[in-house]
């Protein structure tokens, strides 16, 4: 089968579903959630079968929580801001309804019969679960099958490889995926998503918690949904056990904060990022500082120079550290059944058991100086700019220039390792087109300000005028 | 059936299994794990009809495993100090070969086919897993069938149930127990055991990490053998993710270590405890310092006065934190089969349900207040001493007068709950009898210090004579 010819990305005229605008509509009767689903159906019935961004689907389930929706919304009594959105679950993540089989040949058929923690919470305010989305294997780098919605020879990116494309396929206007490396922020920016990575441990993760540096994250159309969802996850269940949850200081999003400063974070990814990119990034800032915004760069600021020094080799730091945390349960599966495990898996097994425990803590030291450079700034700027990924979605085989000991075959997580180990806040927006393919613009802030990130995230919507190279 | 009189129990003559000073005739050949293990067995089908410290028993599996680990001694290369050693595994951890039914109906015929990450570690070291042993329902309150070898009418504690009774029933040299409140402590304070509950994440759990105040524990006949076993499970798997893992200096358990100085730590429990248990305690307390320890109480220190205010009211800390952490997960199983549920497990949800996130986080910061607290001594004294307990094993209907909103009904966990509050390490020596049953001696140390925790410990099993009230 030919496949259909790419789509060129406009930040300026692509519209993904957003779902805050429609609900106004839901409570006159002019529209529903029910017929909102089928929008949304209908379209996967379209794309669904080139883009293959769906595990498993529930449209029985669906239909029927979407009917609950518009009744509660036809007496004018919604559960919360986000009764009635249709939101598709990353296979990691259990639900009752549906198999968990987290891109692995292991767990195929695997019918946990409960819901994770923040599924829960998302059916308790109203949302309609509609599917599973794929994953890479048990979120690390072997790929599943779904394809980029612009350019379906591209990779969506990973690990959160459906729930990025669903948005840029307008399927959904929000999906939930997982981060460890820079699993929620690289597809996001790939599919011209917003995104939230939350501080670490911000949004309850359930009990799959093997790894000290994976968080839950939201793929949205816009920052509203985005934020809303995150709200109405964490008011319910909170963050991880031990962690105070996400920080919100209302119900509604938090309107757009022009910084006075931002740094640029580079991290160890910069040699790495496309030339294209680049350009498109140094556009953006030039933007930013037409608008007032003072930009510092390494080299301005001994306090910003000693941090991107310690995040230098995050991408290592956070192999080991993954490798020997997830060792003995990767350990459970090759005794079970190795058949079932990826080459590149089993490759991460074998690194796993070769970090000795004094490795491993060289390794959460280092971390936790990263963590403290970090903090050494909170006073300096109001948050850092970066780019979400190296470049645009890679073609098959590019590999972004990956020196890591693990290949990544759905684009390079480098520009993700430095914030997934500092365990703060990311947001990315979707403001560049490099090549007629999307590009994010990173907004990173202190652990807890996820808030803030989103507030300057909407501003930078608004100021940076679209970008296309 | 009559039940058999009681036994009286003296710290003088009450000799638990031991298996350090096994081995040396493994390796001559004038003994073997196998004859060990047998020895094991035998003690089992003699007293297990009466005590049920077991959920299930894997006899063909842990001779296979013990005849591997005598055909390694007879060629003189065992894997470790602990090779062929017998342990009981709390049935609230996953094992390949048996259930997991973690004392509830819920779970009847749980297979998860998997072994946790410190089964893994045991069986690395040629550990011989010999069963799973009685929790209470789900480590929380609604007790097993277990009963206290010494005294069948009382409680063995909990929820450790089994794993404590079958150390002073001779069963098992060792015993895995899990703690979050007051669950390995208070059980080996009634069963004459050596225990500890080591800091908070210093033994990997698993990915059963549901309370961010649960901990692995060691029950076991002697110091060397509780420590051996701490240190293989660290050295394989380490400790919780992000977790540093249990700090040791070498092979063997740290040589006894006299403290100059030690803190008295009454907690909220002190005014619950039992006369006698006081008056042995203070007698512990008078041997120490004729041995030139310098003892200091509440009112001799402004910071120790500080640390006792602090840790006030830990108890209804962490029922809240515990309540909040657990009430998703339950929810699932509220969902699925309520039948299955204990009323009390059904009034800890509803607790659960009531406590809101700036409620979880106001607890999260009185609790962080406690480790501050206690940090603030670490020039000041070598460690804290305390009870483990309120009194010996209760009799039925006797909680100890436990005013918490959730009725303990193996004892009650409060000399526990600043300890385990602290997430700092506890090792409790049995060196008292107050009306012929067991009572402990807990020495509690700063986070890390679980080896100073231990040393201290085994100075004090050998200064403090045998307490008999």
């Amino acid at each position: 089968m030919a496949l259909p010819a790419p789509q060129s990305y406009s930040p300026e005229s692509f519209r993904p579903l957003t779902f805050h605008d429609a609900v106004p509509a839901f409570l006159t009767g002019d529209d529903t959630p029910r017929a909102y689903l089928e929008r949304c159906l209908a379209t996967i019935a379209d794309v669904e079968p080139q883009v293959m961004a769906f595990a498993h689907l529930n449209e029985a389930g669906a239909r029927e929580a979407a009917d609950a929706s518009t009744a509660r919304h036809r007496v004018g009594v919604p559960l919360s801001p986000i009764d009635g959105m249709p939101v598709g679950i990353k296979d990691l993540i259990e639900t009752r309804d549906m198999p968990t089989e987290m891109g692995s040949a292991f767990y195929k058929g695997n019918r946990p019969g409960r819901d994770s923690a923040l599924v829960q919470a998302l059916r308790a305010a109203g949302a309609v679960i509609v599917g599973k989305t794929v994953t890479t294997e048990l979120g690390m780098s072997h790929p599943g099958p779904t394809r980029h919605p612009f350019d379906l020879r591209r990779t969506p990116g990973g690990s959160s490889s459906g729930s990025g494309a669903v948005i840029s396929a307008r399927m959904l206007p929000v999906a939930i995926g997982t981060q460890v490396l820079g699993s929620v922020i690289r597809p996001a920016s790939f599919n011209a998503n917003w995104a939230l990575k939350p501080t670490q441990g911000a949004l309850n993760r359930g009990e799959r918690q093997g790894f000290s540096q994976s968080t839950v994250g939201i793929h949205a159309g816009c920052a509203e949904d985005m934020w809303a969802v995150a709200v109405e996850i964490a008011k319910r269940v909170g963050g991880d056990p031990g962690a105070p949850g996400l920080y919100f200081t209302g119900e509604t999003p938090p309107p757009a904060f022009k910084p006075r400063r931002l740094a640029v974070l580079e991290t160890e990814g910069w040699p790495l990022a496309e030339p294209g990119a680049v350009a498109a990034f140094e556009k953006a800032l030039e933007a930013l500082r037409e608008q007032g915004v003072a930009i510092i760069r390494r080299g301005d600021h001994p306090l910003l120079e000693a941090l991107e020094q310690r995040v230098m080799g995050a991408m290592g730091l956070a192999t080991d550290v993954c490798a020997y945390e997830s060792a003995w349960s990767v350990a459970n599966m090759m005794a079970k059944n190795p058949d079932a495990l990826s080459e590149s898996l089993k490759a991460r097994f074998e690194l796993g058991c070769s970090v000795t425990l004094p490795q491993y803590r060289m390794r959460l030291l280092q971390r936790e100086e990263m963590r403290r450079a970090q903090a050494a700034l909170a006073g300096e700027v109001d948050g850092f700019i970066g780019l979400p990924a190296c470049g645009p979605a890679p073609l098959p085989g590019d590999t972004g220039g990956s020196t890591n000991r693990i290949l990544h075959t759905t684009g390079n997580p480098i520009m993700n390792t430095a914030s997934s180990g500092l365990g703060c806040p990311v947001v990315t927006v979707p403001r560049m087109a490099v090549g007629g393919m999307p590009l994010g613009i990173a907004i990173t802030t202190q652990p807890h300000q996820d808030e803030r990130a989103t507030a300057i995230a909407r501003w930078i919507a608004d100021a940076v005028p679209p970008i296309m190279l």
